[in-house]
Protein backbone atom coordinates (compact mmCIF):
# COMPACT_ATOMS: atom_id res chain seq x y z
CA UNK A 1 0.00 0.00 0.00
CA UNK A 2 0.94 3.27 -0.94
CA UNK A 3 -0.73 6.15 1.20
CA UNK A 4 -2.91 5.20 4.07
CA UNK A 5 -4.09 8.18 5.90
CA UNK A 6 -5.76 10.35 3.20
CA UNK A 7 -6.71 13.99 3.65
CA UNK A 8 -9.26 15.64 0.99
CA UNK A 9 -9.20 19.47 1.22
CA UNK A 10 -12.83 20.48 0.07
CA UNK A 11 -15.71 18.60 0.14
CA UNK A 12 -17.48 19.58 -3.21
CA UNK A 13 -18.47 17.71 -6.13
CA UNK A 14 -15.31 15.99 -6.81
CA UNK A 15 -13.49 16.02 -3.49
CA UNK A 16 -16.50 14.42 -2.22
CA UNK A 17 -16.36 11.80 -5.02
CA UNK A 18 -12.77 11.28 -4.27
CA UNK A 19 -13.16 10.72 -0.78
CA UNK A 20 -15.55 8.50 -1.06
CA UNK A 21 -13.87 6.09 -3.62
CA UNK A 22 -10.60 6.56 -1.08
CA UNK A 23 -13.29 5.31 1.76
CA UNK A 24 -14.28 2.88 -0.34
CA UNK A 25 -11.10 1.27 -1.65
CA UNK A 26 -10.31 0.91 2.34
CA UNK A 27 -8.14 4.49 2.97
CA UNK A 28 -8.52 5.88 6.49
CA UNK A 29 -9.81 9.21 5.16
CA UNK A 30 -10.79 12.64 6.04
CA UNK A 31 -12.80 15.26 4.26
CA UNK A 32 -11.76 18.90 5.42
CA UNK A 33 -13.84 21.72 4.99
CA UNK A 34 -13.89 25.62 6.39
CA UNK A 35 -17.25 25.26 8.59
CA UNK A 36 -19.50 22.75 9.43
CA UNK A 37 -22.23 23.90 6.98
CA UNK A 38 -19.90 23.06 4.04
CA UNK A 39 -19.11 19.64 6.25
CA UNK A 40 -22.43 19.09 6.20
CA UNK A 41 -23.33 19.69 2.49
CA UNK A 42 -19.71 17.20 1.71
CA UNK A 43 -22.05 14.36 3.75
CA UNK A 44 -25.13 15.00 1.45
CA UNK A 45 -23.10 14.50 -1.32
CA UNK A 46 -21.69 11.51 -0.47
CA UNK A 47 -24.66 9.88 0.65
CA UNK A 48 -25.38 10.42 -3.36
CA UNK A 49 -22.33 8.60 -4.24
CA UNK A 50 -22.32 5.97 -2.16
CA UNK A 51 -25.42 4.93 -3.73
CA UNK A 52 -24.18 5.46 -7.19
CA UNK A 53 -20.96 3.72 -6.31
CA UNK A 54 -23.01 0.56 -4.86
CA UNK A 55 -25.24 0.38 -8.49
CA UNK A 56 -21.81 0.77 -10.43
CA UNK A 57 -20.11 -2.15 -8.67
CA UNK A 58 -22.98 -3.78 -7.31
CA UNK A 59 -21.43 -3.96 -4.35
CA UNK A 60 -22.74 -5.37 -0.90
CA UNK A 61 -24.22 -3.38 1.81
CA UNK A 62 -21.26 -4.39 3.67
CA UNK A 63 -19.02 -2.62 1.75
CA UNK A 64 -21.05 0.56 2.07
CA UNK A 65 -20.98 0.16 5.62
CA UNK A 66 -17.25 -0.20 5.88
CA UNK A 67 -17.04 2.85 3.78
CA UNK A 68 -18.40 5.48 5.66
CA UNK A 69 -16.31 3.70 8.72
CA UNK A 70 -13.14 4.69 7.19
CA UNK A 71 -14.74 8.17 6.32
CA UNK A 72 -14.22 11.18 8.34
CA UNK A 73 -15.44 14.91 8.74
CA UNK A 74 -13.56 17.35 10.21
CA UNK A 75 -13.13 21.54 10.33
CA UNK A 76 -9.64 21.35 12.01
CA UNK A 77 -6.98 21.11 9.94
CA UNK A 78 -4.18 20.86 12.57
CA UNK A 79 -5.73 17.54 13.57
CA UNK A 80 -6.33 16.36 9.94
CA UNK A 81 -2.61 17.22 9.00
CA UNK A 82 -1.19 15.64 11.93
CA UNK A 83 -0.63 11.83 10.11
CA UNK A 84 -1.38 12.55 6.55
CA UNK A 85 0.32 10.34 3.69
CA UNK A 86 -1.49 12.21 1.07
CA UNK A 87 -3.64 15.54 0.88
CA UNK A 88 -5.41 15.70 -2.27
CA UNK A 89 -6.57 19.17 -2.48
CA UNK A 90 -10.27 19.99 -4.15
CA UNK A 91 -10.77 23.69 -3.46
CA UNK A 92 -12.48 26.16 -5.53
CA UNK A 93 -10.62 26.85 -8.70
CA UNK A 94 -9.36 30.32 -7.38
CA UNK A 95 -5.62 31.08 -6.66
CA UNK A 96 -5.53 33.45 -3.96
CA UNK A 97 -7.80 30.37 -2.07
CA UNK A 98 -5.89 27.87 -2.89
CA UNK A 99 -2.36 29.46 -2.05
CA UNK A 100 -4.20 30.58 2.22
CA UNK A 101 -4.36 26.94 2.06
CA UNK A 102 -1.21 25.74 0.94
CA UNK A 103 0.40 28.50 3.60
CA UNK A 104 -1.43 26.55 6.11
CA UNK A 105 -0.98 23.34 5.27
CA UNK A 106 2.84 24.34 5.07
CA UNK A 107 2.90 25.49 8.45
CA UNK A 108 0.89 22.07 10.21
CA UNK A 109 1.87 19.56 7.88
CA UNK A 110 4.40 16.27 9.11
CA UNK A 111 7.20 16.01 6.34
CA UNK A 112 6.34 12.86 4.99
CA UNK A 113 2.88 14.17 3.77
CA UNK A 114 2.55 13.96 -0.63
CA UNK A 115 0.35 17.02 -1.50
CA UNK A 116 -1.13 16.72 -4.50
CA UNK A 117 -3.93 19.50 -6.39
CA UNK A 118 -6.89 18.72 -8.39
CA UNK A 119 -6.86 21.68 -10.40
CA UNK A 120 -7.62 21.39 -13.47
CA UNK A 121 -6.90 24.81 -14.75
CA UNK A 122 -4.01 25.80 -12.51
CA UNK A 123 -0.58 24.30 -13.43
CA UNK A 124 1.44 22.71 -10.62
CA UNK A 125 4.20 25.27 -11.07
CA UNK A 126 1.60 27.83 -10.07
CA UNK A 127 0.87 26.80 -6.47
CA UNK A 128 4.45 24.39 -5.72
CA UNK A 129 6.37 27.63 -3.77
CA UNK A 130 3.02 28.27 -1.46
CA UNK A 131 2.83 24.61 -0.71
CA UNK A 132 6.44 25.14 0.84
CA UNK A 133 7.47 21.36 -0.38
CA UNK A 134 7.41 21.94 -4.43
CA UNK A 135 9.10 18.20 -4.35
CA UNK A 136 6.33 16.46 -2.88
CA UNK A 137 3.35 18.56 -4.85
CA UNK A 138 1.96 16.94 -7.67
CA UNK A 139 -0.91 17.90 -10.00
CA UNK A 140 -4.08 14.86 -9.88
CA UNK A 141 -7.06 15.19 -12.04
CA UNK A 142 -10.09 13.43 -12.05
CA UNK A 143 -12.79 13.42 -13.94
CA UNK A 144 -16.61 13.63 -12.77
CA UNK A 145 -18.45 10.78 -11.72
CA UNK A 146 -15.18 9.13 -11.04
CA UNK A 147 -15.98 5.67 -10.43
CA UNK A 148 -17.14 5.75 -14.19
CA UNK A 149 -15.28 8.56 -16.05
CA UNK A 150 -12.05 6.47 -13.94
CA UNK A 151 -9.17 8.26 -14.94
CA UNK A 152 -6.74 9.99 -12.87
CA UNK A 153 -4.31 12.40 -14.59
CA UNK A 154 -0.72 12.36 -13.37
CA UNK A 155 1.25 15.35 -13.62
CA UNK A 156 4.70 16.68 -11.80
CA UNK A 157 5.65 19.81 -11.70
CA UNK A 158 9.08 20.99 -12.62
CA UNK A 159 10.01 20.84 -8.99
CA UNK A 160 8.79 17.46 -8.28
CA UNK A 161 10.36 14.39 -7.54
CA UNK A 162 10.02 11.96 -10.20
CA UNK A 163 9.49 8.81 -7.70
CA UNK A 164 6.61 10.43 -6.71
CA UNK A 165 4.82 9.80 -10.39
CA UNK A 166 5.53 6.36 -9.61
CA UNK A 167 3.54 6.00 -6.33
CA UNK A 168 0.47 7.75 -7.64
CA UNK A 169 -0.08 5.41 -10.64
CA UNK A 170 0.05 2.94 -7.53
CA UNK A 171 -2.66 4.90 -5.51
CA UNK A 172 -4.47 5.12 -8.51
CA UNK A 173 -4.89 1.43 -8.59
CA UNK A 174 -5.51 1.43 -5.02
CA UNK A 175 -8.36 3.64 -5.09
CA UNK A 176 -9.67 1.64 -8.42
CA UNK A 177 -8.61 4.26 -10.94
CA UNK A 178 -6.86 4.25 -13.91
CA UNK A 179 -3.51 6.41 -13.92
CA UNK A 180 -2.93 8.53 -17.58
CA UNK A 181 1.10 9.70 -16.68
CA UNK A 182 1.10 13.56 -18.27
CA UNK A 183 4.59 13.75 -18.74
CA UNK A 184 5.15 17.61 -19.09
CA UNK A 185 2.94 20.40 -17.68
CA UNK A 186 0.27 21.00 -19.93
CA UNK A 187 -2.62 23.26 -19.43
CA UNK A 188 -5.44 20.99 -19.67
CA UNK A 189 -3.84 17.87 -18.55
CA UNK A 190 -4.58 15.39 -21.54
CA UNK A 191 -8.56 15.24 -21.66
CA UNK A 192 -9.71 18.77 -21.20
CA UNK A 193 -6.78 19.55 -24.62
CA UNK A 194 -8.59 17.27 -26.49
CA UNK A 195 -11.74 18.04 -24.89
CA UNK A 196 -12.36 21.33 -24.97
CA UNK A 197 -11.35 21.41 -28.64
CA UNK A 198 -13.91 19.14 -29.68
CA UNK A 199 -16.84 20.64 -27.60
CA UNK A 200 -15.75 24.45 -29.23
CA UNK A 201 -15.52 23.05 -32.70
CA UNK A 202 -19.09 21.84 -32.39
CA UNK A 203 -20.42 24.90 -30.57
CA UNK A 204 -18.81 27.30 -33.58
CA UNK A 205 -21.01 24.86 -36.03
CA UNK A 206 -24.04 26.01 -33.24
CA UNK A 207 -23.23 29.70 -33.64
CA UNK A 208 -22.78 29.91 -36.94
CA UNK A 209 -25.65 28.07 -37.89
CA UNK A 210 -24.40 25.51 -39.99
CA UNK A 211 -26.31 22.57 -38.70
CA UNK A 212 -28.26 21.59 -35.55
CA UNK A 213 -26.92 20.31 -32.30
CA UNK A 214 -28.84 17.03 -32.85
CA UNK A 215 -27.64 17.09 -36.20
CA UNK A 216 -24.25 17.43 -35.30
CA UNK A 217 -24.29 15.36 -31.99
CA UNK A 218 -25.60 12.19 -34.77
CA UNK A 219 -22.55 13.29 -36.99
CA UNK A 220 -20.34 12.44 -34.37
CA UNK A 221 -22.12 9.15 -32.86
CA UNK A 222 -22.32 7.67 -36.32
CA UNK A 223 -19.00 8.79 -37.32
CA UNK A 224 -16.96 7.70 -34.05
CA UNK A 225 -19.26 4.99 -32.39
CA UNK A 226 -19.75 7.30 -29.30
CA UNK A 227 -22.54 7.38 -27.10
CA UNK A 228 -22.98 10.54 -27.15
CA UNK A 229 -22.19 13.90 -29.12
CA UNK A 230 -20.72 17.11 -28.14
CA UNK A 231 -24.08 18.52 -26.70
CA UNK A 232 -24.87 15.69 -24.80
CA UNK A 233 -21.24 16.04 -23.62
CA UNK A 234 -21.54 19.52 -22.66
CA UNK A 235 -25.42 19.06 -21.21
CA UNK A 236 -23.54 16.71 -19.07
CA UNK A 237 -20.64 19.26 -17.94
CA UNK A 238 -23.40 21.75 -16.85
CA UNK A 239 -23.72 25.32 -18.80
CA UNK A 240 -21.89 26.89 -15.96
CA UNK A 241 -18.27 25.24 -16.68
CA UNK A 242 -19.13 25.48 -20.36
CA UNK A 243 -19.99 29.13 -19.93
CA UNK A 244 -16.76 29.92 -18.54
CA UNK A 245 -14.83 28.10 -20.73
CA UNK A 246 -15.68 30.36 -23.16
CA UNK A 247 -16.23 33.17 -21.58
CA UNK A 248 -12.66 33.08 -20.53
CA UNK A 249 -11.42 32.14 -24.02
CA UNK A 250 -10.14 35.57 -25.81
CA UNK A 251 -11.35 34.34 -29.79
CA UNK A 252 -14.18 36.85 -30.43
CA UNK A 253 -16.16 33.44 -31.99
CA UNK A 254 -15.74 31.82 -28.37
CA UNK A 255 -17.58 35.12 -26.80
CA UNK A 256 -20.39 34.35 -29.41
CA UNK A 257 -20.92 30.86 -28.00
CA UNK A 258 -20.54 32.57 -24.55
CA UNK A 259 -23.27 34.68 -25.01
CA UNK A 260 -25.65 31.76 -26.31
CA UNK A 261 -24.81 29.55 -23.10
CA UNK A 262 -25.61 32.43 -21.17
CA UNK A 263 -28.55 32.72 -22.50
CA UNK A 264 -29.39 29.32 -21.77
CA UNK A 265 -28.39 29.75 -18.35
CA UNK A 266 -30.82 32.78 -17.90
CA UNK A 267 -33.50 30.60 -19.18
CA UNK A 268 -32.82 27.62 -16.27
CA UNK A 269 -31.79 25.03 -18.82
CA UNK A 270 -28.24 24.78 -17.87
CA UNK A 271 -27.95 20.50 -18.60
CA UNK A 272 -28.99 17.60 -16.85
CA UNK A 273 -28.78 18.88 -13.17
CA UNK A 274 -31.63 21.16 -14.52
CA UNK A 275 -33.73 18.61 -17.06
CA UNK A 276 -32.91 20.76 -19.87
CA UNK A 277 -30.28 21.89 -21.53
CA UNK A 278 -29.68 20.80 -25.27
CA UNK A 279 -31.51 17.88 -24.69
CA UNK A 280 -34.81 17.16 -22.29
CA UNK A 281 -33.98 14.84 -19.69
CA UNK A 282 -34.24 12.31 -18.40
CA UNK A 283 -34.79 10.08 -21.69
CA UNK A 284 -32.93 12.71 -23.88
CA UNK A 285 -33.85 12.34 -28.02
CA UNK A 286 -29.84 11.04 -28.51
CA UNK A 287 -30.83 8.15 -26.07
CA UNK A 288 -33.96 6.80 -28.45
CA UNK A 289 -33.19 4.19 -30.31
CA UNK A 290 -34.49 5.75 -33.72
CA UNK A 291 -32.05 8.87 -33.00
CA UNK A 292 -29.33 7.43 -35.39
CA UNK A 293 -31.44 6.15 -38.10
CA UNK A 294 -33.25 9.08 -39.51
CA UNK B 1 -38.80 7.28 -55.10
CA UNK B 2 -36.55 10.41 -55.78
CA UNK B 3 -33.90 9.48 -58.55
CA UNK B 4 -33.91 6.36 -60.42
CA UNK B 5 -31.24 6.12 -62.40
CA UNK B 6 -27.77 7.15 -60.92
CA UNK B 7 -24.43 7.51 -62.12
CA UNK B 8 -21.28 7.43 -60.09
CA UNK B 9 -17.96 9.31 -62.06
CA UNK B 10 -15.11 7.48 -60.14
CA UNK B 11 -15.05 3.78 -58.77
CA UNK B 12 -12.08 4.50 -56.01
CA UNK B 13 -12.86 3.92 -52.34
CA UNK B 14 -15.83 5.76 -52.08
CA UNK B 15 -17.27 6.23 -55.68
CA UNK B 16 -17.26 2.43 -55.43
CA UNK B 17 -18.79 2.43 -51.48
CA UNK B 18 -21.66 4.92 -53.16
CA UNK B 19 -22.14 2.88 -55.89
CA UNK B 20 -22.64 -0.55 -54.41
CA UNK B 21 -25.28 1.10 -51.58
CA UNK B 22 -26.81 2.86 -54.41
CA UNK B 23 -27.51 -0.54 -56.54
CA UNK B 24 -28.04 -2.64 -53.36
CA UNK B 25 -30.39 -0.30 -52.41
CA UNK B 26 -32.28 -1.03 -55.73
CA UNK B 27 -31.31 2.38 -58.25
CA UNK B 28 -30.08 1.88 -61.33
CA UNK B 29 -26.77 2.31 -60.70
CA UNK B 30 -23.16 2.92 -63.47
CA UNK B 31 -20.05 3.52 -62.18
CA UNK B 32 -18.05 5.75 -65.09
CA UNK B 33 -14.78 5.85 -65.46
CA UNK B 34 -12.37 6.86 -67.25
CA UNK B 35 -10.32 3.81 -68.87
CA UNK B 36 -10.80 0.39 -68.39
CA UNK B 37 -8.19 -0.27 -65.88
CA UNK B 38 -10.03 2.30 -63.86
CA UNK B 39 -13.25 0.12 -64.02
CA UNK B 40 -11.81 -3.05 -63.14
CA UNK B 41 -9.96 -1.57 -60.10
CA UNK B 42 -13.54 -0.56 -59.00
CA UNK B 43 -15.08 -3.63 -59.66
CA UNK B 44 -12.46 -5.34 -57.24
CA UNK B 45 -13.61 -2.62 -54.77
CA UNK B 46 -17.40 -3.59 -55.19
CA UNK B 47 -16.02 -7.51 -54.87
CA UNK B 48 -14.49 -6.73 -51.47
CA UNK B 49 -17.88 -4.31 -50.17
CA UNK B 50 -20.46 -6.66 -51.26
CA UNK B 51 -19.32 -9.23 -48.84
CA UNK B 52 -18.95 -6.32 -46.06
CA UNK B 53 -22.25 -5.41 -46.96
CA UNK B 54 -23.51 -9.04 -46.60
CA UNK B 55 -21.89 -9.11 -43.39
CA UNK B 56 -23.12 -5.87 -41.87
CA UNK B 57 -26.79 -6.38 -42.62
CA UNK B 58 -26.68 -10.37 -42.58
CA UNK B 59 -28.43 -9.96 -46.17
CA UNK B 60 -28.82 -12.65 -48.53
CA UNK B 61 -27.35 -13.88 -51.42
CA UNK B 62 -30.74 -13.30 -53.71
CA UNK B 63 -29.98 -9.32 -52.32
CA UNK B 64 -26.43 -9.82 -53.22
CA UNK B 65 -27.24 -11.18 -56.56
CA UNK B 66 -29.73 -8.16 -57.30
CA UNK B 67 -27.38 -5.90 -56.47
CA UNK B 68 -24.49 -7.02 -59.20
CA UNK B 69 -27.68 -6.55 -61.58
CA UNK B 70 -28.04 -3.06 -61.02
CA UNK B 71 -24.89 -2.03 -60.92
CA UNK B 72 -23.07 -1.38 -64.27
CA UNK B 73 -19.64 0.02 -65.39
CA UNK B 74 -19.04 2.07 -68.54
CA UNK B 75 -16.16 4.40 -70.04
CA UNK B 76 -18.73 5.95 -72.31
CA UNK B 77 -19.82 9.02 -70.38
CA UNK B 78 -22.20 10.14 -73.37
CA UNK B 79 -23.88 7.16 -72.82
CA UNK B 80 -24.20 6.82 -69.01
CA UNK B 81 -26.16 10.38 -68.96
CA UNK B 82 -28.77 9.56 -71.25
CA UNK B 83 -30.72 8.99 -68.35
CA UNK B 84 -29.19 10.03 -65.55
CA UNK B 85 -31.40 11.63 -62.41
CA UNK B 86 -28.97 12.44 -60.37
CA UNK B 87 -24.77 12.22 -60.99
CA UNK B 88 -22.41 11.67 -57.91
CA UNK B 89 -19.18 12.74 -58.67
CA UNK B 90 -16.19 11.18 -56.69
CA UNK B 91 -13.40 11.67 -58.36
CA UNK B 92 -10.16 12.54 -56.99
CA UNK B 93 -9.83 15.65 -54.30
CA UNK B 94 -8.00 17.74 -57.59
CA UNK B 95 -9.70 21.10 -58.46
CA UNK B 96 -8.66 20.78 -62.37
CA UNK B 97 -9.68 17.03 -62.66
CA UNK B 98 -13.36 18.03 -61.32
CA UNK B 99 -13.92 20.97 -63.20
CA UNK B 100 -13.02 18.79 -66.69
CA UNK B 101 -15.29 16.16 -65.25
CA UNK B 102 -18.06 19.09 -64.97
CA UNK B 103 -17.82 20.85 -67.75
CA UNK B 104 -17.76 17.28 -69.99
CA UNK B 105 -20.65 17.08 -68.03
CA UNK B 106 -22.64 20.49 -69.16
CA UNK B 107 -22.05 19.09 -72.37
CA UNK B 108 -23.84 16.04 -71.72
CA UNK B 109 -26.39 15.54 -69.15
CA UNK B 110 -29.94 16.13 -69.79
CA UNK B 111 -31.61 19.13 -67.91
CA UNK B 112 -33.26 16.86 -65.35
CA UNK B 113 -29.84 15.91 -64.05
CA UNK B 114 -29.09 16.87 -60.74
CA UNK B 115 -25.11 16.73 -59.76
CA UNK B 116 -23.27 16.34 -56.51
CA UNK B 117 -19.91 16.46 -55.48
CA UNK B 118 -18.64 13.78 -52.60
CA UNK B 119 -15.68 16.66 -52.51
CA UNK B 120 -14.34 16.66 -48.60
CA UNK B 121 -12.31 19.81 -49.03
CA UNK B 122 -13.70 21.80 -51.93
CA UNK B 123 -17.42 23.46 -51.63
CA UNK B 124 -19.95 23.41 -54.10
CA UNK B 125 -19.29 27.46 -54.73
CA UNK B 126 -15.92 26.37 -56.06
CA UNK B 127 -17.05 24.30 -58.73
CA UNK B 128 -20.81 25.20 -59.38
CA UNK B 129 -20.09 27.26 -62.15
CA UNK B 130 -17.68 24.88 -64.03
CA UNK B 131 -21.23 22.53 -63.83
CA UNK B 132 -23.20 24.66 -65.86
CA UNK B 133 -26.19 24.01 -63.42
CA UNK B 134 -25.45 25.70 -60.49
CA UNK B 135 -29.01 25.34 -59.14
CA UNK B 136 -29.21 21.81 -59.72
CA UNK B 137 -25.58 21.05 -57.78
CA UNK B 138 -24.51 20.57 -54.31
CA UNK B 139 -22.07 19.07 -52.23
CA UNK B 140 -23.27 15.38 -50.76
CA UNK B 141 -20.62 14.03 -48.50
CA UNK B 142 -20.09 10.24 -47.59
CA UNK B 143 -18.08 8.86 -44.65
CA UNK B 144 -15.26 5.91 -45.62
CA UNK B 145 -17.43 2.56 -45.08
CA UNK B 146 -20.36 3.80 -45.83
CA UNK B 147 -22.79 1.11 -44.49
CA UNK B 148 -21.28 1.46 -40.87
CA UNK B 149 -20.25 5.15 -40.76
CA UNK B 150 -23.40 6.14 -42.61
CA UNK B 151 -23.77 9.81 -43.11
CA UNK B 152 -24.60 11.79 -45.68
CA UNK B 153 -23.75 15.24 -45.42
CA UNK B 154 -25.90 17.61 -47.74
CA UNK B 155 -24.53 20.84 -48.37
CA UNK B 156 -26.47 23.47 -50.99
CA UNK B 157 -24.15 26.12 -52.38
CA UNK B 158 -25.34 29.46 -52.58
CA UNK B 159 -26.73 29.10 -55.78
CA UNK B 160 -28.76 25.70 -55.24
CA UNK B 161 -32.39 25.53 -55.65
CA UNK B 162 -33.32 24.44 -51.90
CA UNK B 163 -36.03 21.91 -52.71
CA UNK B 164 -33.27 20.08 -53.80
CA UNK B 165 -31.61 19.51 -50.46
CA UNK B 166 -35.53 17.80 -49.81
CA UNK B 167 -35.25 14.97 -51.96
CA UNK B 168 -31.60 14.20 -51.29
CA UNK B 169 -32.75 13.95 -47.59
CA UNK B 170 -35.62 11.15 -49.19
CA UNK B 171 -32.85 9.77 -51.18
CA UNK B 172 -30.44 9.11 -48.71
CA UNK B 173 -32.99 7.16 -46.39
CA UNK B 174 -33.58 5.51 -49.76
CA UNK B 175 -29.98 3.98 -50.12
CA UNK B 176 -29.70 3.45 -46.31
CA UNK B 177 -27.95 6.34 -45.67
CA UNK B 178 -28.66 8.82 -42.24
CA UNK B 179 -28.92 12.63 -44.14
CA UNK B 180 -27.43 15.36 -42.15
CA UNK B 181 -28.44 19.10 -43.90
CA UNK B 182 -25.51 21.46 -43.74
CA UNK B 183 -27.30 24.51 -43.81
CA UNK B 184 -24.61 26.83 -44.79
CA UNK B 185 -21.54 26.37 -46.96
CA UNK B 186 -18.80 25.18 -44.50
CA UNK B 187 -15.33 23.63 -45.11
CA UNK B 188 -14.99 20.44 -43.70
CA UNK B 189 -19.16 19.80 -43.46
CA UNK B 190 -20.41 18.89 -39.81
CA UNK B 191 -17.61 15.73 -39.23
CA UNK B 192 -14.48 17.26 -40.25
CA UNK B 193 -14.79 20.36 -38.74
CA UNK B 194 -14.83 18.51 -36.03
CA UNK B 195 -12.51 15.44 -36.42
CA UNK B 196 -9.73 17.28 -37.43
CA UNK B 197 -9.67 19.51 -34.39
CA UNK B 198 -9.60 16.64 -32.09
CA UNK B 199 -7.33 15.05 -34.19
CA UNK B 200 -4.75 18.07 -34.24
CA UNK B 201 -5.21 18.23 -30.20
CA UNK B 202 -4.16 14.37 -29.67
CA UNK B 203 -1.14 14.46 -32.33
CA UNK B 204 -0.37 17.59 -30.49
CA UNK B 205 -0.41 16.21 -27.35
CA UNK B 206 1.73 13.53 -29.04
CA UNK B 207 4.27 15.74 -30.69
CA UNK B 208 5.00 17.72 -27.42
CA UNK B 209 5.54 14.48 -25.73
CA UNK B 210 2.88 15.56 -23.07
CA UNK B 211 1.34 10.98 -23.04
CA UNK B 212 2.13 8.36 -25.10
CA UNK B 213 -0.54 7.76 -27.79
CA UNK B 214 -2.15 5.04 -26.44
CA UNK B 215 -2.35 6.69 -22.67
CA UNK B 216 -4.25 9.51 -24.71
CA UNK B 217 -6.39 6.98 -26.50
CA UNK B 218 -7.35 5.35 -22.90
CA UNK B 219 -8.64 9.09 -21.48
CA UNK B 220 -10.77 9.73 -24.47
CA UNK B 221 -12.36 6.59 -24.36
CA UNK B 222 -12.69 6.60 -20.26
CA UNK B 223 -13.78 10.41 -20.45
CA UNK B 224 -16.16 9.89 -23.38
CA UNK B 225 -17.06 6.01 -23.88
CA UNK B 226 -16.42 5.95 -27.32
CA UNK B 227 -14.71 2.74 -28.49
CA UNK B 228 -11.57 4.84 -30.39
CA UNK B 229 -9.60 7.36 -29.17
CA UNK B 230 -7.75 9.54 -31.76
CA UNK B 231 -5.14 7.41 -32.55
CA UNK B 232 -7.29 4.40 -33.66
CA UNK B 233 -9.07 6.88 -35.54
CA UNK B 234 -5.63 7.98 -37.46
CA UNK B 235 -5.24 4.56 -38.03
CA UNK B 236 -8.37 3.73 -39.84
CA UNK B 237 -8.28 6.96 -41.89
CA UNK B 238 -4.79 6.02 -42.59
CA UNK B 239 -1.37 8.13 -42.59
CA UNK B 240 -1.49 9.58 -45.85
CA UNK B 241 -4.40 11.31 -45.29
CA UNK B 242 -3.55 12.36 -41.98
CA UNK B 243 -0.21 13.70 -43.27
CA UNK B 244 -2.44 15.40 -46.08
CA UNK B 245 -4.54 17.28 -43.35
CA UNK B 246 -1.32 18.26 -41.22
CA UNK B 247 1.19 18.83 -44.77
CA UNK B 248 -2.14 21.44 -45.93
CA UNK B 249 -2.54 23.42 -42.37
CA UNK B 250 0.30 26.62 -42.70
CA UNK B 251 0.16 26.42 -38.44
CA UNK B 252 3.73 25.41 -37.82
CA UNK B 253 2.63 22.80 -35.15
CA UNK B 254 0.91 20.91 -38.22
CA UNK B 255 4.22 20.89 -40.07
CA UNK B 256 6.06 18.84 -36.60
CA UNK B 257 2.73 16.09 -36.98
CA UNK B 258 3.54 15.83 -40.45
CA UNK B 259 7.38 15.08 -39.83
CA UNK B 260 6.29 12.59 -37.45
CA UNK B 261 3.37 10.97 -39.77
CA UNK B 262 5.71 11.39 -42.57
CA UNK B 263 8.37 9.09 -41.05
CA UNK B 264 5.89 6.28 -40.28
CA UNK B 265 5.05 6.65 -43.51
CA UNK B 266 8.68 5.90 -44.52
CA UNK B 267 8.55 3.29 -42.41
CA UNK B 268 5.60 1.72 -43.79
CA UNK B 269 3.64 1.71 -40.79
CA UNK B 270 0.18 3.27 -42.69
CA UNK B 271 -2.10 1.76 -40.29
CA UNK B 272 -4.78 -0.72 -40.00
CA UNK B 273 -4.37 -1.15 -43.83
CA UNK B 274 -0.24 -1.55 -43.43
CA UNK B 275 -1.08 -3.74 -40.26
CA UNK B 276 0.84 -1.31 -38.29
CA UNK B 277 0.29 2.13 -37.34
CA UNK B 278 0.05 3.47 -33.69
CA UNK B 279 -1.21 0.09 -33.35
CA UNK B 280 -0.46 -3.11 -34.76
CA UNK B 281 -3.41 -4.91 -36.44
CA UNK B 282 -5.15 -7.12 -36.53
CA UNK B 283 -5.99 -7.15 -32.18
CA UNK B 284 -4.87 -3.97 -31.50
CA UNK B 285 -4.44 -3.30 -28.24
CA UNK B 286 -7.19 -0.49 -27.81
CA UNK B 287 -9.60 -3.68 -28.27
CA UNK B 288 -7.85 -5.81 -25.44
CA UNK B 289 -10.47 -5.77 -22.42
CA UNK B 290 -8.30 -4.60 -20.12
CA UNK B 291 -6.89 -1.81 -22.09
CA UNK B 292 -9.07 0.27 -20.00
CA UNK B 293 -8.74 -1.11 -16.74
CA UNK B 294 -5.16 -0.56 -16.23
Amino acid sequence: MTYKNIVIAGGGTLGSQIAYMAAYSGKNTTIWGRSAGSLERAQARVAVWENEVQAYFKSSDASKQAAQEHLHYTTDLANALADADLVIEALPEDLATKEAFYREFAKLAPDKTVVVTNSSTLLPSSLAESTGRPAQFLGYHFANQIWRGNTAEIMAGPATDKTLVDSLVTFSHEIKMVPIVVKKEQAGYVLNSMLVPLLSSASQLWVDDIAEPSAIDKTWMIATGAPMGPFAIMDMVGMHTVYAINHANPDPKAQLIANKIKAMIDAGNIGVESGQGFYSYPNPAFQNANFLKA
